[in-house]
């Protein structure tokens, strides 16, 4: 089983997930019912943390929940549990091993907040602290880069809102997940174009990864792969932030990539923004867009499947860009299966 | 008046500010007694949002609120306001005029929040927006690149921790501040060094800076005056969170900077990267730490003042890294005063 292997196995593993995950998060809901939460915490490191980033839009948009992404740090260098007994916490972890996600759960359960973990890994420190349990069923990751698990947790993140959604009456929320599958087994068909891309950009050593609103969770994890994997310094960024200063570093021939659906989160502004760094900076823009004028604004181009509901299509876009971080790494003459000085497991403290 | 200037500046801007603005924060004290937050929400891009990032520490640590650093652009671009009517809201910016972060704050007020705004401008759209302010009185800020406004922040967001304190008793809090300016003005006697190390590396076109705990928002905000100024794709990370896969960028003379002093924001875990950094994967390790066995561990080293209080080590510890960004600049053969494609205010929505 490589890597690829696993990329090619998320629609599987998402329909499973969709049907496997329902009871679990009824359950939570009962629990919820009898003390709504006013705010949601959630605790993940690493591909876990973009999962939070997700669920921070997706909650918000959706619920209007405000959510926290925790500093476990404030626990596990300090000591210190601050007060989250009003709040819902979830921490999310592929292994459920990493002692500070746990300890941030933990902490949250003994103050009486409800809490929910989000793990491939139904034996695990984790799924033992909190008191509900999402049990991803991604089946083994082998891979050091995490691929399927991402997508599970993004999944059990969108079931969460819908669910939150259809307490309130909202019946459809639910139903608008059962495109995910199918979705994701078109966008499989980009891979020869993503391959091309990134045999053309053999030897890239820096880039700047762009996303905003639902897609901002899609650049970080774009980024982090290639990190991970290819040794390419990929800096992610929503365009606000980036507009905020970072813009200063492209020059000509600066490496761009962007998320940019047809959506608000591709809207006029990140539209724009391309423009400007292809015209006036002279960036190599690629884009990943479901949209043909967009497309048209870059150097290259990745086509995703149209007509998804914008709030899921983080759970679709993020395919091809792990097929090109795959990609990539072999085109800078590195073995994806075999990254540098990591190790799958991370136990941070 | 040059960026230079700002930054040799700050000391007498942080003694004013400690002076000036305790009674705003009293009068947000006032109002929070009649409503206790239950946790906090601070909006701010850029490096206000690094100011954020210091909060969510030191509000975490010292007085156990739980911080979420809001994702403005739910309310711009999806024109959702999630509740936050149980939170004390807070708006951090230097010109008070970015449209998304005085929406923000808009709408907690209008949903009844505290809402507190800590900016540069006392007129200014954002501090019309909260019904508290804080004036940093930093001066005008010239610079594109901000320094002045950006202690000044982190000093605000400690004097509002002391104050919290001090309700509950801890009269001490308040009287800790006062070692500030003089060890301003102590670690600006850094500056041969930090200009010295930036010549050896001219040229430098990327690097990875570390930092966590309290001294994550400094590492945040290091490499953001890099990236705004030198042309350096700098890449900041917590420990804990580049364990988890972005280690593997490391090569032979890549270069690492780390803000590691001598408390627990520069641990046992930190020094032990940095070895492992240094021994296995070839890096160039420059540090700014206030202890000499750090300093010992790294190709090149800053030292940094000793015996203060690990909380307010931030406001001090970004005076090398600016003037170190600053001199990485000219070292890089371009002007500081005039960083390519930026303008002092953003108007991002």
């Amino acid at each position: 089983m490589t890597m690829r292997d696993e990329i090619l196995e998320q629609p599987a593993v998402v329909g499973h997930l969709l049907s496997s995950a329902r009871a679990a998060l009824d359950g939570l809901l009962a629990r919820l019912d009898r003390k709504r939460p006013e705010y949601v915490v959630i605790a993940g490191r690493g591909t876990s943390d973009h999962a939070a980033v997700y669920a921070q839009y997706v909650l918000g948009v959706r619920n209007r929940l405000s959510v926290a992404l925790a500093a476990p740090s404030i626990l596990s260098l300090y000591g210190v549990a601050p007060d989250v007994s009003r709040a819902l916490v979830i921490g999310i972890s592929q292994s459920g091993a990493s002692p500070d996600i746990v300890a941030v759960v933990q902490a949250a359960r003994s103050q009486g907040a409800p809490t929910l973990a989000i793990t491939n890994t139904p034996a695990s420190p984790l799924a033992e602290a909190a008191e509900h349990l999402v049990d991803l069923g991604a089946g083994t990751e082998r891979s050091i880069a995490a691929t399927k698990s991402y997508t599970a947790e993004l999944v059990a993140v969108a079931m969460l809102s819908a669910v939150l959604l259809d307490r309130d009456g909202r019946q459809d929320a639910f139903a608008e997940l059962d495109v995910l599958p199918e979705a994701m087994t078109r966008v499989l068909d980009t891979e020869p174009d993503v391959q091309r891309i990134a045999r053309a950009a053999a030897g890239m050593e820096r880039c700047i990864v762009l996303g905003r609103g639902f897609e901002y969770a899609t650049a970080r994890e774009w980024a982090l792969k290639l990190k991970e994997l290819s040794g390419v310094l990929a800096d992610p960024y929503s365009t606000a932030d980036f507009e905020h200063g970072p813009k200063a570093l492209v020059e000509p021939g600066f490496p761009v990539l962007a998320v940019a659906p047809a959506g608000v989160a591709g809207s006029a502004d990140l539209r724009g923004l391309l423009v400007r760094l292809r015209t006036e900076h002279g960036a190599r823009i690629t884009v990943l867009s479901d949209d043909t004028a967009t497309r048209a604004l870059a150097d290259e181009a990745v086509a995703l499947p149209e007509d998804l509901p914008e709030w899921l299509a983080p759970i679709v876009s993020i395919v091809p860009a792990q097929l090109h971080a795959y990609h990539q790494t072999i085109a800078n003459g590195r073995d994806p299966e075999s990254p540098q000085h990591l190790s799958k497991v991370t136990l941070t403290r």
